[in-house]
């Protein structure tokens, strides 16, 4: 891909990866995450949900980052127990273009998935 | 932070960053996503977030990797919405260590959410 492609701006030092996220939990919570199993870490998944949810409802930005930034770090954590590789799984599926039509704008209709 | 340090391996050029999903997800869907709206949006979440379980469920690992990779997407799509910036969330509660206990092994008790 050449350099000046404008739709991909170089990344900055500061930009964590998906697979450094999944590291950087793995290191911190694997070994209680694989006792807990993966039934009893998605409990916790939910539990986070909730909480989007409701901040989502709410006004407080710094929290709803924060609620995002939870349930995004507990995916990683039951991806960890069930051996999925985050990065592997994403640029899979949206690494080219929107799943359903392949475009980089999607065009499938609005009442289909993507 | 020297190069020499093992706890960050460099990073492979086939590593998405979370700014990049974010970006490519902005790119393929924020029209229809801003129409949508955010209650909208969470409940194509809610219906992904299904999907995962049943595929945890399940053994089928390739469709597991893509029910993550739907979830993820679809918080992104929420996150784009919202104008939540999922790169500085995730590295401002979890890139310096365990947010309850801030070890990079985590020592919080299991009861206690990180």
């Amino acid at each position: 891909m050449p350099s000046s492609d404008s739709s991909q701006p170089p990344r900055s030092s500061d930009e964590l990866s998906i697979a450094d996220l999944q590291r950087h939990i793995h290191q911190m919570y694997y070994e209680k995450d694989v006792i807990r199993g993966v039934d009893g870490t998605f409990m916790w998944l939910m539990e986070e949900v909730g909480e989007l949810a409701s901040a989502l409802r709410g006004d407080d930005q710094e929290n709803l980052a924060e609620e995002f930034a939870d349930v995004i770090a507990w995916l990683a954590t039951i991806a960890n127990v069930a051996g999925v590789d985050l990065n592997a799984a994403l640029s899979a599926k949206y690494g080219h273009g929107c799943p359903g039509c392949k475009r980089l704008v999607c065009e499938c209709p609005s009442s289909e998935k993507p």
